[in-house]
Protein backbone atom coordinates (compact mmCIF):
# COMPACT_ATOMS: atom_id res chain seq x y z
CA UNK A 1 0.00 0.00 0.00
CA UNK A 2 0.99 3.04 -0.53
CA UNK A 3 2.41 5.51 2.50
CA UNK A 4 2.74 8.23 3.87
CA UNK A 5 5.32 10.02 6.71
CA UNK A 6 3.82 12.49 7.78
CA UNK A 7 3.95 14.88 10.47
CA UNK A 8 0.12 16.17 11.54
CA UNK A 9 1.00 19.49 12.22
CA UNK A 10 3.78 20.37 9.73
CA UNK A 11 2.25 22.12 6.63
CA UNK A 12 4.21 20.04 3.88
CA UNK A 13 3.09 17.12 5.06
CA UNK A 14 -0.72 18.50 5.33
CA UNK A 15 -0.28 19.45 1.82
CA UNK A 16 0.39 16.16 0.64
CA UNK A 17 -2.59 14.48 2.52
CA UNK A 18 -4.82 17.46 0.87
CA UNK A 19 -3.04 16.78 -2.65
CA UNK A 20 -3.34 12.72 -2.59
CA UNK A 21 -7.46 13.01 -1.16
CA UNK A 22 -7.72 15.53 -4.02
CA UNK A 23 -6.52 13.11 -6.66
CA UNK A 24 -8.35 10.36 -5.12
CA UNK A 25 -5.38 8.11 -4.30
CA UNK A 26 -5.85 5.60 -1.31
CA UNK A 27 -2.80 6.23 1.06
CA UNK A 28 -1.86 4.73 4.49
CA UNK A 29 -1.13 7.56 7.00
CA UNK A 30 2.21 6.61 9.21
CA UNK A 31 3.09 9.64 12.50
CA UNK A 32 6.19 10.09 11.97
CA UNK A 33 8.08 12.03 14.93
CA UNK A 34 11.31 12.91 13.02
CA UNK A 35 13.02 14.15 16.35
CA UNK A 36 13.50 10.66 17.64
CA UNK A 37 15.70 9.80 14.23
CA UNK A 38 13.93 6.12 13.75
CA UNK A 39 16.44 4.05 12.02
CA UNK A 40 13.96 3.08 9.95
CA UNK A 41 12.88 6.32 8.79
CA UNK A 42 16.48 7.45 8.39
CA UNK A 43 16.76 4.84 6.17
CA UNK A 44 13.82 6.07 3.90
CA UNK A 45 15.08 9.28 4.17
CA UNK A 46 18.49 10.22 5.47
CA UNK A 47 17.89 13.74 6.02
CA UNK A 48 15.56 12.75 8.63
CA UNK A 49 12.58 15.36 7.43
CA UNK A 50 8.93 14.23 6.72
CA UNK A 51 6.68 14.22 4.26
CA UNK A 52 7.93 11.10 2.92
CA UNK A 53 6.02 8.54 0.53
CA UNK A 54 6.62 5.19 -0.65
CA UNK A 55 5.01 3.62 -3.54
CA UNK A 56 4.22 -0.26 -3.90
CA UNK A 57 6.62 -0.42 -6.70
CA UNK A 58 9.36 -0.12 -4.49
CA UNK A 59 9.95 3.80 -5.27
CA UNK A 60 10.49 6.30 -2.31
CA UNK A 61 10.25 9.84 -2.43
CA UNK A 62 11.17 12.48 -0.07
CA UNK A 63 10.17 15.85 0.61
CA UNK A 64 6.91 17.95 -0.71
CA UNK A 65 8.86 18.90 -3.49
CA UNK A 66 9.73 15.74 -5.15
CA UNK A 67 6.51 14.20 -4.06
CA UNK A 68 4.25 16.97 -5.26
CA UNK A 69 5.70 17.37 -8.84
CA UNK A 70 5.83 13.16 -9.25
CA UNK A 71 2.01 12.55 -8.14
CA UNK A 72 1.48 15.34 -11.14
CA UNK A 73 3.84 13.33 -13.43
CA UNK A 74 2.39 10.05 -12.57
CA UNK A 75 -1.35 10.69 -11.99
CA UNK A 76 -1.94 14.02 -13.92
CA UNK A 77 -5.87 14.28 -13.42
CA UNK A 78 -7.50 16.16 -11.90
CA UNK A 79 -4.29 19.01 -12.34
CA UNK A 80 -3.25 20.38 -9.35
CA UNK A 81 -0.26 22.15 -10.71
CA UNK A 82 -2.26 24.02 -13.92
CA UNK A 83 -1.70 22.89 -17.45
CA UNK A 84 -0.41 25.84 -19.87
CA UNK A 85 2.44 26.89 -19.45
CA UNK A 86 1.80 30.00 -17.83
CA UNK A 87 -0.51 28.77 -15.28
CA UNK A 88 1.95 26.12 -13.93
CA UNK A 89 4.50 29.37 -13.57
CA UNK A 90 1.78 30.64 -11.63
CA UNK A 91 0.54 27.97 -9.33
CA UNK A 92 4.59 26.98 -8.60
CA UNK A 93 5.10 30.97 -7.62
CA UNK A 94 2.48 30.63 -5.22
CA UNK A 95 3.89 27.55 -3.72
CA UNK A 96 7.12 29.54 -3.30
CA UNK A 97 5.47 31.81 -1.58
CA UNK A 98 3.77 30.25 1.10
CA UNK A 99 6.63 27.40 1.13
CA UNK A 100 8.87 29.92 1.16
CA UNK A 101 7.87 33.82 2.12
CA UNK A 102 5.10 32.82 4.72
CA UNK A 103 6.56 29.89 6.54
CA UNK A 104 9.65 32.28 7.08
CA UNK A 105 7.30 35.15 8.14
CA UNK A 106 4.45 33.74 9.55
CA UNK A 107 4.99 29.80 10.34
CA UNK A 108 8.59 30.14 11.69
CA UNK A 109 7.57 32.73 14.24
CA UNK A 110 4.54 30.86 15.16
CA UNK A 111 4.35 27.03 14.34
CA UNK A 112 8.14 26.20 15.01
CA UNK A 113 8.03 28.44 18.33
CA UNK A 114 5.15 27.19 20.02
CA UNK A 115 5.60 23.68 19.08
CA UNK A 116 8.37 22.29 17.00
CA UNK A 117 10.97 23.95 19.27
CA UNK A 118 9.77 21.88 22.03
CA UNK A 119 9.53 18.88 20.51
CA UNK A 120 13.00 19.21 19.07
CA UNK A 121 14.36 20.28 22.84
CA UNK A 122 14.86 23.63 22.25
CA UNK A 123 13.44 25.42 24.72
CA UNK A 124 10.01 28.08 24.89
CA UNK A 125 8.72 30.39 22.32
CA UNK A 126 10.66 33.67 22.29
CA UNK A 127 7.95 36.39 22.83
CA UNK A 128 9.89 38.31 20.15
CA UNK A 129 9.04 35.91 17.32
CA UNK A 130 5.82 35.38 18.19
CA UNK A 131 4.83 39.33 18.00
CA UNK A 132 6.59 39.04 14.66
CA UNK A 133 4.53 36.23 13.43
CA UNK A 134 1.13 37.60 14.47
CA UNK A 135 1.89 41.27 12.60
CA UNK A 136 2.94 39.27 9.62
CA UNK A 137 -0.10 36.98 8.78
CA UNK A 138 -2.32 40.49 7.98
CA UNK A 139 -0.05 40.82 4.95
CA UNK A 140 -0.34 37.36 3.72
CA UNK A 141 -4.11 37.75 4.48
CA UNK A 142 -4.48 40.66 2.47
CA UNK A 143 -3.18 39.12 -0.43
CA UNK A 144 -4.93 36.38 -0.31
CA UNK A 145 -7.89 38.21 -0.26
CA UNK A 146 -6.15 40.31 -2.71
CA UNK A 147 -6.46 37.33 -5.64
CA UNK A 148 -9.56 35.96 -4.44
CA UNK A 149 -10.92 39.34 -5.34
CA UNK A 150 -9.63 38.67 -9.25
CA UNK A 151 -10.29 34.70 -9.24
CA UNK A 152 -11.72 32.28 -8.28
CA UNK A 153 -8.87 30.30 -6.00
CA UNK A 154 -5.43 31.29 -5.72
CA UNK A 155 -3.72 30.98 -9.12
CA UNK A 156 -6.52 30.85 -11.35
CA UNK A 157 -10.12 29.53 -12.09
CA UNK A 158 -9.70 25.97 -10.57
CA UNK A 159 -8.12 24.91 -7.29
CA UNK A 160 -4.23 23.82 -7.38
CA UNK A 161 -1.78 22.64 -5.74
CA UNK A 162 -1.07 26.63 -4.19
CA UNK A 163 -4.58 26.50 -2.53
CA UNK A 164 -3.64 23.66 -1.05
CA UNK A 165 -0.34 25.09 0.01
CA UNK A 166 -1.95 28.09 1.75
CA UNK A 167 -4.73 26.28 3.01
CA UNK A 168 -1.87 23.45 5.16
CA UNK A 169 0.33 26.54 6.47
CA UNK A 170 -2.99 28.06 7.67
CA UNK A 171 -4.81 25.22 8.92
CA UNK A 172 -2.19 24.34 11.14
CA UNK A 173 -2.35 28.07 12.44
CA UNK A 174 -5.78 28.01 12.91
CA UNK A 175 -4.95 24.63 15.22
CA UNK A 176 -3.69 26.66 17.37
CA UNK A 177 -6.01 29.26 17.32
CA UNK A 178 -3.85 32.21 15.40
CA UNK A 179 -5.34 33.25 12.74
CA UNK A 180 -7.47 36.54 12.69
CA UNK A 181 -10.00 35.51 9.98
CA UNK A 182 -12.93 38.25 11.44
CA UNK A 183 -10.55 40.84 9.86
CA UNK A 184 -10.04 39.20 6.75
CA UNK A 185 -13.74 38.14 5.63
CA UNK A 186 -12.34 37.64 1.90
CA UNK A 187 -9.90 35.06 2.83
CA UNK A 188 -12.09 33.79 5.63
CA UNK A 189 -14.62 32.62 2.41
CA UNK A 190 -11.88 31.12 0.95
CA UNK A 191 -10.89 29.12 3.24
CA UNK A 192 -14.10 28.18 3.86
CA UNK A 193 -14.45 26.41 1.00
CA UNK A 194 -11.45 24.56 1.10
CA UNK A 195 -11.99 23.61 4.61
CA UNK A 196 -15.81 22.01 3.28
CA UNK A 197 -13.82 19.65 0.77
CA UNK A 198 -13.36 16.15 1.78
CA UNK A 199 -10.06 16.26 1.52
CA UNK A 200 -10.28 18.70 4.34
CA UNK A 201 -12.07 16.30 7.09
CA UNK A 202 -9.02 13.96 7.95
CA UNK A 203 -6.93 17.46 8.90
CA UNK A 204 -9.80 18.91 11.01
CA UNK A 205 -9.97 15.39 13.10
CA UNK A 206 -6.33 15.65 14.05
CA UNK A 207 -5.48 15.95 17.29
CA UNK A 208 -1.73 16.17 19.00
CA UNK A 209 -0.98 15.17 22.26
CA UNK A 210 -0.65 17.75 24.75
CA UNK A 211 -2.78 20.37 22.59
CA UNK A 212 -6.29 21.56 22.09
CA UNK A 213 -7.26 23.30 19.14
CA UNK A 214 -9.71 26.08 19.48
CA UNK A 215 -13.82 25.11 19.10
CA UNK A 216 -13.63 26.52 15.90
CA UNK A 217 -10.66 24.81 14.30
CA UNK A 218 -12.90 21.93 13.34
CA UNK A 219 -16.69 23.91 12.69
CA UNK A 220 -17.08 24.57 8.98
CA UNK A 221 -19.05 27.40 9.68
CA UNK A 222 -16.69 29.21 12.01
CA UNK B 1 16.06 38.60 -25.27
CA UNK B 2 15.81 36.30 -21.66
CA UNK B 3 16.14 38.01 -18.55
CA UNK B 4 17.07 36.65 -15.73
CA UNK B 5 17.05 38.97 -12.71
CA UNK B 6 19.49 37.63 -9.89
CA UNK B 7 21.75 38.31 -6.80
CA UNK B 8 25.13 37.27 -7.33
CA UNK B 9 25.74 35.79 -3.86
CA UNK B 10 22.53 33.83 -3.56
CA UNK B 11 22.81 30.34 -3.92
CA UNK B 12 19.04 30.13 -5.93
CA UNK B 13 20.37 32.73 -8.40
CA UNK B 14 23.73 31.18 -9.16
CA UNK B 15 22.04 27.92 -9.57
CA UNK B 16 20.00 29.04 -12.70
CA UNK B 17 22.47 30.53 -13.99
CA UNK B 18 24.55 27.31 -14.49
CA UNK B 19 21.63 25.38 -15.62
CA UNK B 20 20.80 27.98 -18.08
CA UNK B 21 24.06 27.31 -19.39
CA UNK B 22 24.10 24.09 -19.00
CA UNK B 23 20.89 23.60 -20.95
CA UNK B 24 22.98 26.27 -23.77
CA UNK B 25 19.87 28.93 -23.71
CA UNK B 26 21.09 32.61 -24.11
CA UNK B 27 20.28 35.23 -21.33
CA UNK B 28 20.56 38.66 -20.42
CA UNK B 29 21.85 38.99 -16.54
CA UNK B 30 20.17 41.84 -14.54
CA UNK B 31 22.09 42.24 -10.82
CA UNK B 32 18.91 42.67 -8.90
CA UNK B 33 19.52 44.33 -4.94
CA UNK B 34 15.96 43.01 -3.49
CA UNK B 35 16.10 45.21 -0.47
CA UNK B 36 16.35 48.01 -2.36
CA UNK B 37 12.48 47.11 -3.16
CA UNK B 38 12.92 48.23 -7.15
CA UNK B 39 9.43 49.18 -8.27
CA UNK B 40 9.76 47.26 -11.90
CA UNK B 41 11.04 44.39 -10.40
CA UNK B 42 8.28 44.05 -7.47
CA UNK B 43 5.64 43.88 -10.37
CA UNK B 44 7.40 41.16 -12.12
CA UNK B 45 7.44 39.31 -8.52
CA UNK B 46 5.10 41.00 -5.56
CA UNK B 47 7.45 38.77 -3.09
CA UNK B 48 10.42 41.21 -4.14
CA UNK B 49 12.70 38.06 -4.35
CA UNK B 50 15.35 36.74 -6.90
CA UNK B 51 15.77 34.81 -9.18
CA UNK B 52 13.05 35.75 -11.73
CA UNK B 53 13.13 34.65 -15.19
CA UNK B 54 11.47 36.66 -18.07
CA UNK B 55 10.90 34.39 -21.39
CA UNK B 56 10.48 36.77 -25.23
CA UNK B 57 6.94 35.56 -24.45
CA UNK B 58 5.75 37.51 -21.88
CA UNK B 59 6.25 34.74 -19.56
CA UNK B 60 7.81 35.70 -16.28
CA UNK B 61 8.49 33.05 -13.61
CA UNK B 62 9.43 33.55 -10.46
CA UNK B 63 11.60 31.54 -7.59
CA UNK B 64 13.98 28.64 -8.64
CA UNK B 65 11.52 26.59 -8.08
CA UNK B 66 8.97 27.40 -10.95
CA UNK B 67 11.90 28.18 -13.13
CA UNK B 68 13.62 25.34 -12.90
CA UNK B 69 10.81 23.37 -13.50
CA UNK B 70 9.86 25.40 -16.22
CA UNK B 71 13.17 25.50 -18.22
CA UNK B 72 13.06 21.63 -17.64
CA UNK B 73 9.89 20.82 -19.42
CA UNK B 74 10.25 23.80 -21.85
CA UNK B 75 14.16 23.01 -23.16
CA UNK B 76 14.36 19.19 -22.35
CA UNK B 77 17.66 18.32 -23.56
CA UNK B 78 19.79 17.76 -21.79
CA UNK B 79 17.55 16.67 -19.16
CA UNK B 80 18.83 18.31 -15.65
CA UNK B 81 16.24 16.75 -13.53
CA UNK B 82 16.79 12.98 -14.70
CA UNK B 83 14.22 10.42 -16.94
CA UNK B 84 12.93 7.82 -14.94
CA UNK B 85 10.81 8.49 -12.01
CA UNK B 86 13.37 6.81 -9.08
CA UNK B 87 16.14 9.29 -11.02
CA UNK B 88 13.71 12.39 -10.91
CA UNK B 89 12.99 11.28 -7.08
CA UNK B 90 16.46 11.48 -6.10
CA UNK B 91 17.66 14.75 -8.23
CA UNK B 92 14.65 16.49 -6.31
CA UNK B 93 15.25 14.51 -2.98
CA UNK B 94 18.81 16.26 -3.47
CA UNK B 95 17.51 19.77 -4.47
CA UNK B 96 15.51 19.79 -1.37
CA UNK B 97 18.80 18.38 0.90
CA UNK B 98 20.50 21.79 -0.15
CA UNK B 99 18.12 24.32 -0.58
CA UNK B 100 17.02 23.31 2.28
CA UNK B 101 18.83 21.02 4.88
CA UNK B 102 22.26 22.80 3.94
CA UNK B 103 20.66 26.63 3.45
CA UNK B 104 18.88 26.33 7.12
CA UNK B 105 21.98 24.58 8.57
CA UNK B 106 25.27 26.48 6.73
CA UNK B 107 24.09 28.93 4.11
CA UNK B 108 22.23 30.51 6.61
CA UNK B 109 24.67 30.42 9.64
CA UNK B 110 27.57 31.65 7.12
CA UNK B 111 26.33 33.83 3.82
CA UNK B 112 22.98 35.23 5.57
CA UNK B 113 25.16 36.34 8.86
CA UNK B 114 27.88 37.76 7.16
CA UNK B 115 26.76 39.35 3.72
CA UNK B 116 23.22 39.23 3.87
CA UNK B 117 21.94 40.62 7.31
CA UNK B 118 24.23 43.81 6.44
CA UNK B 119 22.49 44.25 3.27
CA UNK B 120 19.33 44.35 4.90
CA UNK B 121 19.99 46.81 7.59
CA UNK B 122 19.97 43.49 10.25
CA UNK B 123 23.11 44.23 12.04
CA UNK B 124 26.30 42.40 12.21
CA UNK B 125 27.13 38.37 12.27
CA UNK B 126 26.37 36.44 15.23
CA UNK B 127 29.03 34.52 16.33
CA UNK B 128 27.57 31.06 17.03
CA UNK B 129 25.86 31.20 14.12
CA UNK B 130 28.78 31.35 12.20
CA UNK B 131 30.17 28.71 14.66
CA UNK B 132 27.24 26.75 13.59
CA UNK B 133 27.53 27.01 10.04
CA UNK B 134 31.95 26.12 10.35
CA UNK B 135 30.27 22.86 12.04
CA UNK B 136 27.72 21.93 9.80
CA UNK B 137 29.20 22.20 6.96
CA UNK B 138 31.77 18.96 7.39
CA UNK B 139 28.89 16.79 7.87
CA UNK B 140 27.58 17.92 4.13
CA UNK B 141 30.71 17.73 3.07
CA UNK B 142 30.76 14.21 3.88
CA UNK B 143 27.44 13.05 2.49
CA UNK B 144 28.82 14.61 -0.99
CA UNK B 145 31.73 12.42 -0.36
CA UNK B 146 29.70 9.53 0.24
CA UNK B 147 27.46 9.80 -2.54
CA UNK B 148 30.41 10.82 -4.66
CA UNK B 149 32.21 7.41 -3.79
CA UNK B 150 28.84 5.40 -4.83
CA UNK B 151 28.43 7.37 -7.90
CA UNK B 152 29.90 9.16 -10.75
CA UNK B 153 27.84 12.68 -9.86
CA UNK B 154 25.44 13.33 -6.89
CA UNK B 155 22.13 11.85 -7.95
CA UNK B 156 23.51 9.41 -10.88
CA UNK B 157 25.56 8.66 -13.72
CA UNK B 158 24.59 11.43 -14.99
CA UNK B 159 25.31 15.54 -13.52
CA UNK B 160 21.87 17.22 -12.91
CA UNK B 161 20.30 20.20 -11.12
CA UNK B 162 21.37 18.44 -7.93
CA UNK B 163 24.63 18.75 -8.24
CA UNK B 164 24.13 22.90 -9.64
CA UNK B 165 22.14 23.26 -6.50
CA UNK B 166 24.85 22.11 -4.20
CA UNK B 167 27.92 23.61 -6.33
CA UNK B 168 25.61 26.99 -6.25
CA UNK B 169 25.61 27.04 -2.21
CA UNK B 170 29.22 25.64 -1.77
CA UNK B 171 30.33 28.37 -4.44
CA UNK B 172 28.99 31.56 -2.37
CA UNK B 173 30.51 29.60 0.91
CA UNK B 174 34.03 29.46 -1.23
CA UNK B 175 33.95 33.23 -2.09
CA UNK B 176 33.83 33.90 1.43
CA UNK B 177 36.48 31.14 2.27
CA UNK B 178 34.23 29.19 4.38
CA UNK B 179 34.67 25.63 2.76
CA UNK B 180 37.31 23.05 4.54
CA UNK B 181 37.88 21.36 0.86
CA UNK B 182 41.07 20.08 2.04
CA UNK B 183 39.55 18.09 4.74
CA UNK B 184 37.12 16.14 2.13
CA UNK B 185 39.32 15.43 -0.89
CA UNK B 186 36.34 13.78 -2.39
CA UNK B 187 33.98 15.96 -2.54
CA UNK B 188 36.63 18.50 -3.58
CA UNK B 189 37.25 16.66 -6.71
CA UNK B 190 33.97 16.42 -7.62
CA UNK B 191 33.31 20.49 -7.50
CA UNK B 192 36.40 20.36 -8.92
CA UNK B 193 34.96 18.88 -11.81
CA UNK B 194 32.07 21.22 -11.39
CA UNK B 195 34.38 24.07 -11.59
CA UNK B 196 35.87 23.67 -14.89
CA UNK B 197 33.08 23.40 -16.74
CA UNK B 198 31.99 26.18 -19.08
CA UNK B 199 28.69 27.04 -17.41
CA UNK B 200 30.92 27.69 -14.04
CA UNK B 201 33.18 30.44 -15.29
CA UNK B 202 30.61 33.28 -15.03
CA UNK B 203 30.58 32.74 -11.53
CA UNK B 204 34.23 32.46 -10.92
CA UNK B 205 34.46 36.21 -12.41
CA UNK B 206 31.61 37.46 -9.81
CA UNK B 207 32.70 40.35 -7.64
CA UNK B 208 30.24 42.06 -5.05
CA UNK B 209 31.86 45.16 -3.57
CA UNK B 210 33.16 45.34 -0.47
CA UNK B 211 34.20 42.14 -0.65
CA UNK B 212 37.35 40.53 -2.04
CA UNK B 213 37.20 36.37 -2.76
CA UNK B 214 40.41 34.31 -1.43
CA UNK B 215 42.58 33.28 -4.35
CA UNK B 216 42.08 30.17 -4.68
CA UNK B 217 38.13 31.14 -5.63
CA UNK B 218 38.51 31.46 -9.27
CA UNK B 219 41.40 29.23 -9.51
CA UNK B 220 40.80 25.64 -11.40
CA UNK B 221 43.35 24.08 -9.48
CA UNK B 222 42.48 24.81 -5.58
Amino acid sequence: MRTLYHFPLQPQSRKLRLLLKEKHLDCDLVVERPWERREAFLRLNPACETPVLTEDSGLTLSGDYAITEYLEEAYQEPALLGRAKVERAEVRRLITWFDGKFQREVTQHLLDEKIVKRLYGRGGPDSAALRAGKANIHVHLHYISWLIDRRNWLAGEEISAADLTAAAHLSCLDYLGDVPWEDHPVAKEWYARLKSRPSFRPLLADHWPGTTPPAHYANLDF
